[in-house]
This record gives structure tokens, C-alpha cells and sequence, in this order.
């Protein structure tokens, strides 16, 4: 039996080489899948998922309509299981995210999805999982196993075969992702910062995490982090959809955190920190590492190394100080991260 | 000035007239949509609002893909003003639903959507918007205009259009939705069950909604209701997603409403019962009101009167207990429903 804490620090601590090594030995599996995906004429592409691995196919979401210039949605798995409809899917791409390949909605939706017609693609951590099996295309994030309930390195591989399949101006060619590892090491290194930041939460109730365009995905993963290891209502808004009626419940009693990584999603949330600033709330920033960071708790933020990675990538790298912070501040809660209360590692729903 | 809370009683009571208006009133602008939709051969709908627009939307979107056959999405706006992508289109329509047809996001992705090739559909309670303008079909929902900042009336005449829009079997004619107002008026009249039902959150600081399928936006609106008139951290889930990592934050202490109105939505919603049964939740349901529903507040519920209406309507009276509770809860808090902190009628975002 591990300390509490162990497994997940360490899941963390792997994701550079675990990125490194999707972005290399998945490579042909990828341009195969994006070959495919080109030859097919598709119109449109539908991801579905669950949990974390939903956060991934957000991403997925934003790349193929900021880059690809396809129309991109969500799958609701129940209008296919629980509802039984059978969609016009000639032109669709369906792409199912899954760390264990395991979920039965995801295999039925899969499944339909393809007698429907769709190119279908599974993204999984297990190539040997009925979800890999059931697609036309298997890509395997190559993670290693994940011991750990809540889901840190499979989340950000996920996301390096979702930039590779979709990312990049070229439909043919593969974006260059070679910085990511790099940066993400450089970024983990950082771990003062979210560790003195975690202690400002130790008795928070309530939580609420923002951000716009690529990075949104971020803002939600971090919440559903806080969620699952130290139990906290941890809320994500898109900045747009927070002054939509949810600023009303910001004051300095809930703290906020905003994603501003550089980049156009970034100074889109000026507005939004200039709302909140207006609210007296209490905002903790996650965003490029100045040249000198300082010391830990000085000035609380997040840093991120993203310098040479183009803002769609940088998802990879935003995330990683808040999957930090979030074990700390479970450990700190004297809970137990790599064991959350009431989960399992394979949730299965239908 | 008006009372606290005297707009928006009086909106939520207007309802059933709303319904039973835009019901007749829109039918010739929504029969020449949807005639549209079909000679546009059209083979994805994509759908953006925000707020409570946004969930309206949602139930767009599960009519779609359970109804009509085809896969659905809602836009990102920020892919397309923020990334300013120009995706291929051209075989999609475009909804973009709000009240005010205000919003400069909503009326710069409908402009770009259809320069890039797509039939495009504004849903909104001003016919001399900008919105309205800049579309192809503009369909008004006659809900007169709405005074409180939190929405109710124009929810669910936007519903109402969109399950004209796409609801029911045949391609070509229109859904027989006139058992819904009557069976709005009937659900409003058991306003005492959530009135005494907000009494249980009076010191709450947190809450959480869950339903599958066509009900998941009532889940969604209600938390946004919550969240507006009273600030409480409302958090809504589809019963699947729960499941998914957040049930672990779920014990005695954080309060769930569960949305579980007879159907195959509902019944999907059993194992998630079960689930946070097991997990010591407190459980408030939204359900089919028995033949007797007894003493307000003897056994605690939200009574909603479906009789004689299918399960794909049903979102446009789950919502009403849930609006009533929310309203009765603020003023229970001493809080003003009709102006929450912070928030104006129209929020613009870019």
C-alpha cells in the first residue's frame, strides 16, 4: 500500500516523458488517423467522453473548430443509448476518449456511432480495451498505467494525440509538438508556487476556476481536480459565461482562479479579471512564469513555462501547477488524493 | 420600483399564457424555419447562446440528436470571434438563441456562420434586434418583455420554439404541443411544495442538481437559478458525469436535487440514486406529481403535472417548481430575485 499522495505526485512527475513518448511512438498511428480523416471528406466531428478524459475532448472541441474549420460537438452519449437514435453520420468523424477503453456508454456509442456511418477513432490508455477494439482507428496514449483515481498523465497524453490529430495549419502534416515536454518539465519545476498557494484554500468551501477559448478545458479539469481529492464545490466558468448570471455569486468569500496564459483566449479574459476586480473577489492567476518568479508565496500565482509553445498547446502546460496544487491542498485537507471517497478508477455508467 | 421578487413572481405565473402564445402566435415563422431546414439539406445543427439561452440550447441540442437524427453541437463563440476561424458550414444550420438578440458574441458568430455557408436561425424576444436582423429566419417567442434580471418566462418560450423546430417524428410538420400550457398552469398551482422545499436550503452554502437526457438543462438552468438569486455554489451534472469523479465531494452536507420526471431520462437516473444513496446524500426529487401530492412539506418534493405530455417536452415544466424554489429561496435570504448583485438584463460579451 502507497502513502496517501504517492501515486498521484508520481503520475505528475511522468507526464514530460509520458508526452514525449505519445508524441514519437504514437506519431504513425496519429498520421494514419488524420490521413484517414482527410480521405474520408468529413464535415463534421463529434467526440465523446467522460470525466477527465470529457475536459480532453473539449480541447479536441476548440482545436477542430479554431484550426480545422469543421463544426465540432459534444456527444451526448444518452441521446444514443438511452434514447436509441440513430444519426446521419456519413460525413462525421466520431472520436471517443477514454483512459481505460472501458465505459459500456462510450463502446454503445461508439458502436452506433460507426453503423451510423462514421469514421470512428478511440483514444485510450488501453489497447486492448473493447473501445479500441470496437473503432476503426486506435491511438494509445501510451501513459503507462494510472494508479492513481484522479486522472493526471492520462489527461495531458489525451491531449498531445488530440493536438497532433487536429492541430497545425497543414491537413496532411503533423504540428511540431516537440517543445511540449520540455516546457511541461520546466513548469513542474515550478512546484513552490502551487504548494504555497494551495494553503491559501485549506478551509474553503466553495471554488471557482475561469478561463476562455483553448484554455476553458483547464478551468474545468482543475475543478473537477478540487473536486474529486479534497471535496470542495469547484465550479468552472467560461469567462464569456461567468458574467452571465454566475458573477452574482462572487464576492471576496469565493475564491477564483483565471487561466491567462498569453495568447488571444488570455487577453480575452481582461474583461472578465476587470469584473471580478469590480466584485472584490479574491483571484489567483495561472499564467506565464515572469523571468524571475521569486520565491514561493511572495506573490501567489501559478506559473506556467510556456515560452516556444503556441498558445493551442499551451492547454498541456496550464494544467499541470493546478493538478499540483490540488494534491497538495488534499494532503493538506488530510485526505488522500490517490484514493477519493465513493470512486473507482473505471466508472462505468450507461 | 417594484417589490423584492414581484417581477419575477409575476414572470414565472405568465408562463402557461407565454407558452400557449408562442405556441400559435410563432408557428408560421417556426413551419417556414423548419421547411427551411429541410430543403437546406442540412446534416449537423450548431447551436450558441449564453446563460440561460445557453440551456435552452442544451435542450436544442438533445432534440437534434434524439429527434431529428442528426449530430449537434454548441458553438464555442470564442472559436470564431476570439480564433476568428471560418469554418465550412455549408451544410449546417445555425441557431443562436437569446433574449435580448443583444449580445455581441452571439451576433458576430451568426454573421461569420453565415458567411461560412450556413442557414441560420435566431430564437429571441426582441424582433428589432440585431440578431433577428442579421439572420435568415427569425423566430420572436412573444414572451413580452422580461423585467427580472433572472430569466424564466423567455426559458421556456425558447424551448417551446425549439422543440417546434425539431421536435417530433415527421420531418415535414410540426409537433402537437398543446397540452403544455395547461400542464404548466397545473404545476404552478403546487407552488407550496417548493415553497416549503426552499426552507431546507436556507443556510446552504452549496447545492447540487443532476438529470439525465432532455432534463439535464432543467439540472443546469436550476443551478444557474440558484446561483443568481441566491449565490449559492450551484453545481449541475448530468446524473452520468456525476458519477464521473464529483460524487466523491457528495456526503450528508452537500444537498442534491435530482431531476427524475417519468421516462427513459428518469429511469436512466436510477443507478445514480442509488449512487448517492450509498454515499448519504440528502436527495430532493423533481418528479411526476402523485394522484394526491399531500401537505406541502410533509414529504418533500417538487411536484410537476406531466400528464399527456411526452417525456421530450417535459423540460418546459420541470424547470417551474425549481424557478418557484429558487425565487421563494432568495426572498427567504433576503435577497432581491428581480436584481441580483452585480448583473444587468443584458450582459454583452465579446
Amino acid at each position: 500500500m502507497s502513502d496517501p499522495g504517492e501515486l498521484m505526485a508520481r503520475e505528475i512527475s511522468e507526464q514530460p516523458d509520458v508526452l514525449d513518448r505519445v508524441r514519437v511512438d504514437s506519431g504513425p498511428e496519429i498520421a494514419a488517423a488524420r490521413q484517414a480523416i482527410v480521405e474520408f471528406g468529413a464535415r463534421v466531428v463529434v467526440l465523446a467522453a467522460r470525466g477527465t478524459s470529457d475536459h480532453a475532448a473539449l480541447y479536441g472541441k476548440y482545436l477542430v473548430e479554431a484550426r480545422r474549420g469543421m463544426p465540432a460537438g459534444l456527444a451526448s452519449p444518452s441521446t444514443l443509448t438511452v434514447y436509441h437514435s440513430r444519426p446521419d453520420l456519413r460525413q462525421a468523424v466520431f472520436v471517443a476518449v477514454s483512459q481505460s477503453g472501458g465505459s459500456p456508454d462510450l463502446i454503445e456509442s461508439l458502436g452506433v456511432a460507426r453503423e451510423c456511418g462514421a469514421l470512428t477513432v478511440a483514444v485510450t490508455n488501453n489497447p486492448r480495451s473493447a473501445l479500441a477494439a470496437a473503432a476503426h482507428h486506435h491511438i494509445d496514449v501510451r501513459a503507462g498505467d494510472e494508479l492513481a483515481v484522479a486522472a493526471t498523465k492520462t489527461y495531458t497524453a489525451e491531449m498531445m494525440v488530440l493536438a497532433m490529430l487536429f492541430g497545425g495549419e497543414d491537413d496532411q502534416k503533423l504540428p511540431d509538438l516537440a517543445a511540449v515536454p520540455d516546457a511541461a518539465a520546466a513548469t513542474l519545476e515550478l512546484a513552490d508556487h502551487p504548494y504555497a498557494a494551495a494553503k491559501r484554500y485549506r478551509f474553503a468551501q466553495r471554488l471557482v476556476t475561469t478561463a476562455r477559448g483553448f484554455s476553458y478545458p483547464t478551468a474545468r479539469e482543475a475543478a473537477l481536480k478540487v473536486m474529486e481529492t479534497s471535496y470542495l464545490s469547484a465550479q468552472a466558468f467560461s469567462g464569456a459565461d461567468l458574467l452571465h448570471g454566475p458573477l452574482a455569486m462572487v464576492d471576496g468569500e469565493l475564491p477564483v482562479i483565471a487561466v491567462v496564459t498569453p495568447g488571444a483566449g488570455g487577453a480575452a479574459m481582461q474583461p472578465v479579471l476587470d469584473k471580478l476586480e469590480e466584485a472584490g473577489a479574491d483571484v489567483l492567476r495561472v499564467g506565464d512564469a515572469p523571468e524571475s518568479v521569486g520565491e514561493a508565496g511572495e506573490q501567489p500565482m501559478l506559473p506556467v513555462v510556456s515560452r516556444g509553445v503556441a498558445e493551442e498547446f499551451t492547454p498541456m502546460l496550464d494544467i499541470l501547477p493546478l493538478q499540483q496544487m490540488a494534491w497538495r491542498l488534499s494532503l493538506d485537507r488530510r485526505q488522500d488524493p490517490d484514493r477519493p471517497r465513493g470512486l473507482l478508477k473505471v466508472t462505468e455508467t450507461w
